[in-house]
């Protein structure tokens, strides 16, 4: 038997079971035996919480209502893979016949992929392929042109923009509006402000974490836009930052907060700056933090995206099934118009551990905003509307 | 001429632009002369800040566009208004030939229809109209059984906790998320969470402010459903109060800051109670503010509400056109299943100043959830699926 092994890991986004279905469905396909899912990654596979999707990938629906169910359905962990665990692991696979291991997940979960096909190959291994797929809002990936799940977070958040803007515009008073997403070491979820505030007629200040932020030129900046317009729209990562990279969230408190990768978790920049523009102007301000919202609105997907999720799943499967190992499934986008992508195969140790930040020639010069080069690279993204399925009023979902 | 002047006012909804579409469409089919719009509700008609609508209503796609473009697009207020104005808006009717007025709002906006329109008849003025049209996502109007805009916000609502739901389910590990909902004096908007309750594996704790908060109660509940999940979803309405009426949201704050009509502005309570599970049990635990985000999602819309904002919006106008004064547009459920409304006239002093509570036998015996009643009261106003539009990825609305 050569079965196939799935398993997701790291943040979820809004397309992460899309290209579980890809994956399942070139599977299915394809030449694997049976195919097997892990429950929360590489810490289910470790317990072998397996489930076994081979019947379920030929159910009528399945795999379409599967691509659209937000979140991941075969859960997901932050678990960092301990150099005496892989023996273990090999271990596993030869326990269940797995010959094909497709990890969907970001840089961390490539940094896994990048050391497990390393012990496979110095032991000499030969028929267990590992191969990586691609997931990430945050759109911070090397060795790909963007990210799945990044376009319809980055289309979510451009329409709520659009939306709140509406709001912001209702009153005829000064009115100020923090609007805190989500990166925290990229910021490109934030620069997707800039595709609502291109058909907006209230300015936009848009703060990346790709630029040390400084409390005074914030406040500088709001000043000069005070001169056009009551109202001002304001879009922060949350992992803005000093020069000296204190995140703006921690200062005043007293302990940060490591994740299991030994990352900060910052968080409440909105809040902070909401209470400076209050005490400094004392106007009308309100931050929103968007929180989980932006990576989980299966309600509102762009069509884009879906179909490259999916694509790229099966894309990672048939590389596998094809032979690879230690790479990661990817895309190059190969025509700007007509957009037009290929679907490629990247070194994985080009992807591992590295974080792909804004460039910073696609920042304004006053560094409050994005340019033209910015805006041509968005706007492919999140072309064309897709949702979950709604019944009874309801959405509904596949559930693994 | 006969004129008739719409305006809208207090906090918008995703819906409130469909009822202006109603009225501005009966009244072109009506006969009314010319339709103006006042620009931010009663402020604006007080400086004659007036916009012509009568072409535009002819302009095709207008009305639809209109209807789907969320939050107020003549602009609001939150004005209470003086009684020596009253003379002065009866000049500025009489200089602009407005026979008809329509003002769009909820309980504050009501109690204007009802102050002006008694004025009108104490002064034995005969020939102007004033009628009221209702809307608010808090759902708290007397004299109608629900409210256009809550619908859609109700939706939004079940939506979102469907998905945060998913995405509360990816990790293996103790996670409680804590949701704050809008609802100052009512809790139909966090009620509406119930709604995808009834579809998930993961126990919910629901909060309203119609039931006194209590800490200790609220940690016992917690308690108990864990033993039932690792994963527990709260909703809590802003609202929330101890039984002395101190709102949750203000403990510690030195002051209570009021807007124009004496409403305490709470806020915040989320965090308030993630700080206390945070403290209490130690688990990951998150608050999220939904915020402005629930009002204003044209993204996602309840077709219903949708479809009963426009017809509230063409029988306001219609009862004005009528001679019908002092009188809110309203519907009445007149079947369950299957569902269906009636569009009735309801006297504008049963509504004025009055809020609508969640009744306490739709919250069930632990005060923690609603009943089946609330289940079979909400459900028909969520069904069906509609947006604003979108154009090249982006939402695309009407701007007045």
């Amino acid at each position: 038997m050569k079965n196939l092994l799935v398993a997701q890991s790291g943040g979820p986004t809004s397309a992460i079971n899309a290209t579980l279905a890809g994956v399942i469905k070139k599977a299915a396909e394809g030449k694997a035996d049976r195919i097997l899912g892990a429950r929360n990654g590489i810490e289910g596979l470790l317990k072998e919480s397996f489930i076994d999707l081979t019947d379920r990938a030929k159910e009528e629906g399945f795999l379409t209502g599967l691509a659209l169910t937000p979140s991941s359905a075969l859960g997901s962990c932050r678990y960092k893979i301990k150099p005496d665990e892989f023996g273990k692991i090999i271990e596993i696979f030869r326990k269940h016949e797995i010959a094909y291991f497709v990890y969907i997940g970001g840089n961390d979960s490539m940094d896994t992929v990048y050391q497990l096909s390393n012990h496979i190959r110095e032991q000499g291994i030969e028929d267990i392929k590992v191969i990586g797929a691609p997931k990430t809002i945050d759109n911070d990936l090397f060795g790909i042109d963007h990210c799945p799940g990044f376009g319809s977070a980055a289309k979510y958040i451009a329409a709520i923009f659009s939306e709140l803007e509406r709001e912001l515009a209702v009153y005829d008073v000064e009115n100020i509006l923090i609007v805190e997403l989500m990166g925290r070491n990229a910021g490109w979820l934030t620069a997707s402000a800039a595709l609502a505030q291109r058909k907006s007629k209230i300015p936009y200040l848009i703060y990346l974490e790709e630029v040390p932020f400084c409390f005074e030129k914030f406040m500088e900046d709001i000043k000069e836009k005070r001169k056009e317009s009551k109202q001002i729209m304001i879009a922060v990562s949350e992992g803005i930052h000093l020069e000296d990279g204190r995140y703006i969230s921690d200062i005043g408190k007293d302990d940060i907060v490591l994740d299991a990768f030994g990352h900060a978790q910052p968080g409440g920049v909105g809040k902070i700056l909401e209470n400076l523009v209050k005490k400094e102007i004392g106007c009308k301000t309100r931050a929103i933090e968007v929180s989980l919202l932006q990576r989980c609105a299966g309600h509102l997907l762009s069509a884009v995206d879906l179909d490259e999720s999916v694509k790229l799943g099966c894309h990672a499967a048939d590389m596998a099934l094809k032979g690879e190992s230690g790479r990661m499934a990817s895309l190059r986008r190969v025509s700007e118009e007509p957009y037009a992508v290929e679907y490629v195969s990247t070194d994985i140790k080009e992807v591992a551990n590295r974080e792909k930040k804004v460039p910073r020639e696609w920042i304004n010069t006053a560094q409050n905003g994005v340019t033209e080069e910015m805006i041509a690279y968005l706007t492919p993204l999140i072309q064309g509307e897709m949702s979950s399925k709604f019944e009874n009023g309801l959405l509904s979902y596949v559930i693994l």
